[in-house]
């Protein structure tokens, strides 16, 4: 199974495409950020997001696509600005007619960390470790679509074995 | 100059064509609201926004877009999903390659029915009349997004009157 793990951010949009091997060992097909121009406009900037998260889906042929929900910590403003990047991204993830699932910050770095509160670099720490890259994958937005997609693997495998012995 | 106003919401996004003729008379070339079954998945009902919108772009060939600036009086999570549905109308302008203006509701209001804090039939009966429709445009979303349209034509005609004389 192959997962997209998306970060949305207002001036980053980090990617990350992981894939996860029968025995269970993770692999990092690719990952990279989108980075956002605050001087254009707000359409075109939409339409750069759309145009290459399209263009990864095309290049990775990922199974699923992974997404941060975003209902915590955030202020008014910054919700809007995020939920436009999000509605895009899950455009994208539809125009490929591929599935999306949500997991909360505090699941990501749980499933990742081990603990629901670590920071960024922790969580960037672990994903190298676990995908066993050369090295940290940079920007810490990349890290973190690596670490959405690693938890989607996680709680899909679960469920799989959850179904395997009847539960 | 003919524009298309889009009223995003969570349930209802409308949306309306309306034509200023030299003369100054405005038109309306049509109206509605595209409903969206919470039922269904998010990323499919994004999908849905998009590839309607899209089809209104198609029949009416509006110049410009105009959409309404939403940064006030909403919590966080409401700010997040008119965010996902901003994001993809911009997006399907910014497809067809039209420009889009934002107004605040205060300026929409304003324009429409000189009052700021307009109550929504309000702006309903103002737009039967500008637009001297033969009964009030249902639902209130598409109204609304006739408002918009109207105001930005209103903005644009200052404007070209304002470059007419040289200030």
């Amino acid at each position: 199974m192959r997962v997209l793990g998306v970060d949305c951010g207002g001036e980053y949009t980090g990617y990350g495409v992981v894939e996860m091997h029968p025995a269970g060992k993770l692999r990092c097909l690719g990952c990279g950020a989108i980075k956002l121009s605050p001087r254009e406009a707000l359409p075109r900037r939409l339409s750069r997001i759309y145009t290459q998260l399209g263009a990864v889906i095309a290049e990775y042929q990922p199974d699923e696509v992974a997404i941060e929900d975003v209902f915590y910590a955030l202020n008014v403003k910054s919700a809007l600005k995020l939920g436009q990047v999000r509605g895009v991204a899950m455009l994208a993830a539809a125009a490929a007619g591929l599935e999306v699932s949500e997991y909360s910050p505090l699941t990501i770095k749980s499933s990742v960390v081990g603990y629901g509160r670590a920071e960024k670099h922790q969580v960037q720490l672990m994903v190298t470790r676990l995908l066993e890259l050369p090295a940290p994958p940079e920007p810490l937005d990349a890290s973190d679509a690596l670490a959405i997609a690693i938890c989607h693997l996680h709680t899909a495998t679960t469920h799989q074995r959850q179904r395997a012995v009847g539960r």
